[in-house]
């Protein structure tokens, strides 16, 4: 996607090939900073800082992460570390450790001087494959907004969507977003409702962000808001990104999916999941298996933002006594689910669904 | 309530008798003022700003300010004029109306010259039993308390909330706050789980500060946490303020009140609204039919908290371009109410199990 008319993507390698760049995504939307991650502790702290998140970019920054771990020491031991570290970072999003899986197999086999380079043309390969996964993902959905817009016979279709699950999310495209890119690249009548998405305000920000850089009409809400807006008959399609879905099509997703699956189906609203394979969990039978991450209270005592003078400063709301809980995300039971958009196209979400489009796993 | 030791209400007469002063609530938590209001366009400005807010107490803000008005002009114009701004400051909660007619009904068939005198009596009665409703409300909802506590055996009772339904929103005590304070002062072991309430925050800033005044254990979360949390089994019941029940029990309370419940509803966990029956309007069938208060976009996009110096700032949290929606209530379905706390007791949230309450109306 393009910021001011250039085109980026969330990840590449520097020029010199001793790096990747990746958007501080921390920085956003008050400024628009790269940070260039040279080692695999590097990589691991960019995950763990958030400074890249969503399950995706999560994944392909983990993969450079292990290839310049190689580049330091391409030992069995170090690529076991690599991995081991990189796999502690987040624990909810099972995309990363798809990702360490796949470029572990690619490079076991290698002598160990063959090994980085195997592991930087694996870490691109995954890099390129999300790019067209997430386009399809793209295509498949847009079906969806068309049938959608197409009762609504030229009036505006509202769209709500929960965090981020944008091309910043991803390589480029995004999972969420790619159809409503592609709608409103299309001329369908669109408006999107961004949920806030505390209490780290990817919705506020990094959504905002997107959607006003592509020129898509958007208002942020107050994650308290969407109920109300789907009983009020503003709401005609959900679509989220997600972090693992398991067998049975339970769906871990940020904190507060769950919250607007259920006025979703109160108010008989569609709720989609936009996903690649690649955030399928086929060894989990069930949702209540996930880890959820529990992060820092300051992340909901705290709040940051541009003061009047366009400078950048951190708030604290609570009372000096109060202290905070954060779990991170949410599992959404398959049942409160229409269906899912994959790159091979949409499905029920049962394990029955899952395996019509993936009949090989 | 005590403040630093000292006891207060949060809308009192000042000494000379010609003003009251209140708490000024948008600056909590990070200072405690308070400001006088002399004039009944005071009052209104008080309401309308939020400088005072919670049913009960924009009830007795309204009474005070039809009370100043007619010490300036004690004509039936006058009391018109004063009537009519005042019950526009807000349009969902009913408790002004409410209060706005008894004190309207208390003058009515007085002289002009004794007016004034008669509203100020009024209006502090209406302070004064409120004070006692709550109170009534805060021992009904104990019991409730008494019976979930005895099914933990002594493990800690979970409670969650939503927006601030405490003594700052009304005179003192609190509807759904009042029997957690009593259950903490009766020894019932004790958490709440404080919804932030965004876009306001009255959550994280006016119920933590009541409740870490009180020393009840609580923790702030995202208003996106809720649910997780009862998936999880770490709610044991919800209870909240209301702005405005409707006949058949539906209930308009801060926006996400809805999305707890169907949380509620979904993991069988006991659901709460206490009010004093100034809440109930029984001229209105159904939910559908209440006013929803869209308030400013910039209450999402800015947020005002502590920067570490201590000096409280006003940071914007969303890109430049991007504008918000900002509805300020929603309503909860009958449906999904387990019961309502009044002060003649608890009932079902239904029009029969209010008539059993309220046989007069």
């Amino acid at each position: 996607m393009k910021i001011n008319g250039k085109p980026y993507r969330t990840i590449w390698p520097t020029p010199d090939g001793n790096a990747v760049e990746v958007i501080d995504q921390t920085k956003l939307p008050h400024r628009f900073e790269t940070l260039r991650i040279s080692t695999m502790e590097e990589a691991a702290h960019a995950i763990r800082a958030m400074i890249v998140r969503g399950a995706p970019l999560i994944g392909a920054t983990a993969a450079y992460g292990v290839a310049l771990a190689l580049r330091a020491d391409a030992s069995d031991q170090a690529l076991e570390h690599a991995h081991d570290v990189l796999l502690e970072t987040r624990p909810t999003a099972v995309n990363l450790r798809w990702a360490l899986q796949r470029i572990c197999s690619a490079v076991r086999n290698h002598p160990c001087d063959a090994r980085a380079d195997v592991a930087w043309q694996e870490a691109a390969a995954i890099c390129d494959e999300d790019v067209e996964t997430c386009r399809r993902i793209g295509e498949h959905g847009l079906k969806l907004f068309r049938e959608a817009a197409a009762k609504k016979h030229g009036e505006t279709l509202n769209v709500l969507t929960h965090c981020n699950a944008g091309w910043l999310a991803c390589v480029d495209w995004g999972t969420a977003l790619a159809p409503i890119y592609m709608a409103y690249d299309a001329g369908i009548p669109l408006h999107v409702w961004v949920d806030e998405t505390r209490p780290r305000n990817q919705g506020a920000s990094l959504t905002a962000f997107e959607l006003g850089s592509h020129g898509v009409p958007h208002k942020v809400i107050a994650d308290n808001a969407g109920g109300h807006l789907m009983q009020a008959g503003k709401v005609d399609l959900c679509i989220v990104g997600t972090d693992r879905v398991t067998r049975n099509g339970d769906v871990a997703n940020k904190i507060g999916t769950y919250l607007k699956a259920l006025a979703a189906k109160d108010n008989n609203v569609p709720f989609y999941v936009a996903l690649p394979s690649s955030t399928l969990d086929w060894t989990l039978a069930s949702g209540d298996l996930i880890p959820i991450e529990e992060r820092s209270g300051t992340e909901v005592t705290h709040m940051t933002g541009r003061l009047p003078d366009g400078s950048v400063a951190t708030v604290e709301i609570t009372p000096a006594g109060s202290s905070a809980a954060n779990p991170g995300f949410d599992v959404t039971p398959a049942r409160l689910v229409t269906g899912f958009v994959t790159e091979r196209g949409t499905c029920l979400a049962t394990e029955s669904g899952l395996r019509s489009l993936f009949p090989e796993e």
